[in-house]
């Protein structure tokens, strides 16, 4: 499955993975851009809980997102594949400018959403120019190859790490999420020693990464993006040892991200927080 | 303080940090290689439990060492600064083929034997060709910049780390043990980021690097050794942020080594494990 294609002359909206306790009360600066984003007052925000066990999360984001002058936002309560096909809530996806989907467990959002109208709605959206954003569960849900679960750890080990497939609005990435709260590095890189060709988006909590259209990714929020690009890996043991020994890989590239810092998927050149000098 | 300069014609010895918890009981295959290196039937080893609080951990190496073949073993109870200058201690430190630090506290190390003798004997003996092994705090002693002690997480934070003066058996490296264990990526990246110039190095428990004359580092046992080579780090924002904020690190050259692998601290060069062929 790969991305579904742009229309003539449409930009492919925002993917805005974010790493979870996103900061809500104060400046709530990743949820704020957000709903610019998606038009702010003129903003049409569907929310999907479907990750989520509380009953009241798609309400407490529909009642934040309105706080933050989001000019309609409704939670679609998606819970079951059968949900998936009601064409009422699908009528009021379709017309949605920016889709957010919760925290939860991402097999939740897979079991459910996935091969369904919904998902594809969201992809086609997504094509046509309207930003997809998704906390915890939600970010690790958006990208073609998502880490299901896994075990802790700094180091590689085989077998620490379950793939799926996600919603596929992009391929490039392999998102983990509450990075540096949940010690994760070792899982992600895990996930890309399989294959190197993906680059690997460790998302610290109330941190997001903003992929515009041009694939350059910004670093919005307090914590840090942790960047790994396996393209010059020059040795992975991936399929040579036992189960949870350690992986070998030699030429791993990494970058710590801070907000306002960027990195293009393209060129993968990462670049520092204001190196782009303010027009005069 | 630079390393002790090595007599002409003189090779100067391995030096050997191990990860901590190395295995004792059935290959014990790091103590082992040590043992080899110092001598075999012929060494003299000098433990130095002087980390450790515990009053039978000298006793305890002396025993594993003898088992393992060792001709001499020796632990010598440099308990206080007052024991550096004791010139029947200090004697035998002289003789030792193979010196070996326990684990502990590497503050206990660094505040009981820097500037005595028994440092000066030790940088020496190096120098001369004599191994010398550190595990654990044991480990961190044995380079220039020693890391005393930080907080857990993969992210690198300003101030989560602290670094003191160490043994200066060399200044190439800073290292960090229990490294997967403890989740210790980002206070070694800490350490890195206020001045790039030397490589880090993880060692994961029962794990070694062993450091040969030339400079190549080989791995032994069961885990990785996370080295983190920063000489092309494009950016670091480590002079702007604040206590414990997300540090900005551009560039980060990263390799996960494991039993085999080789890294060479000159050229910064990765082999993989068995990647020199077998003599035909």
């Amino acid at each position: 499955m790969s991305p579904a294609k742009t229309p003539m002359g449409a930009a492919r909206g925002a993917i805005i993975p974010v790493g979870g306790a996103e900061e809500k009360m104060s400046d709530a600066r990743i949820l704020r851009r957000f709903v610019g984003l998606c038009g702010g007052q003129e903003a049409k925000i569907a929310v999907i809980a479907t990750a989520s066990q509380l009953a009241d999360t798609g309400d407490r984001y529909e009642a934040l997102f309105t706080e933050l002058g989001a000019g309609r936002v409704r939670s679609l309560p998606f819970e079951t594949r059968a949900d998936c096909d009601n064409p009422e809530l699908l009528d009021k996806l379709v017309r949605a400018t920016g889709v957010f989907m919760t925290g939860g467990n991402q097999l939740r959002l897979a079991t459910t959403l996935g091969g369904t109208d919904v998902a594809r709605t969201i992809r086609t959206l997504n094509a046509a120019g309207v930003p997809v954003a998704g906390t915890s569960a939600g970010a690790a849900f958006l990208s073609e190859h998502m880490i299901a679960h896994g075990e802790d750890g700094a180091v590689p080990r085989a077998n620490i790490v379950t793939l799926a497939p996600g919603l596929g609005l992009t391929n490039r990435v392999v998102i983990d999420q509450h990075f540096r709260q949940r010690d994760r590095l070792g899982r992600l890189l895990t996930a890309l020693a399989y294959n190197p060709f993906a680059i690997g988006v460790g998302l610290d909590e109330d941190t997001a990464a903003f992929i515009g259209p041009d694939e350059t990714l910004e670093v919005v929020g307090s914590g840090g993006v942790t960047i790994v690009d396996c393209s010059n890996v020059e040795y992975s043991s991936m399929d040579q040892v036992g189960d949870h020994e350690a992986v070998c890989l030699i030429g791993l590239r990494m970058h710590i991200l801070t907000a306002g810092a960027t990195f293009n998927l393209h060129t993968r050149i990462a670049t520092a927080p204001h190196a782009v000098a303010a027009p005069s």
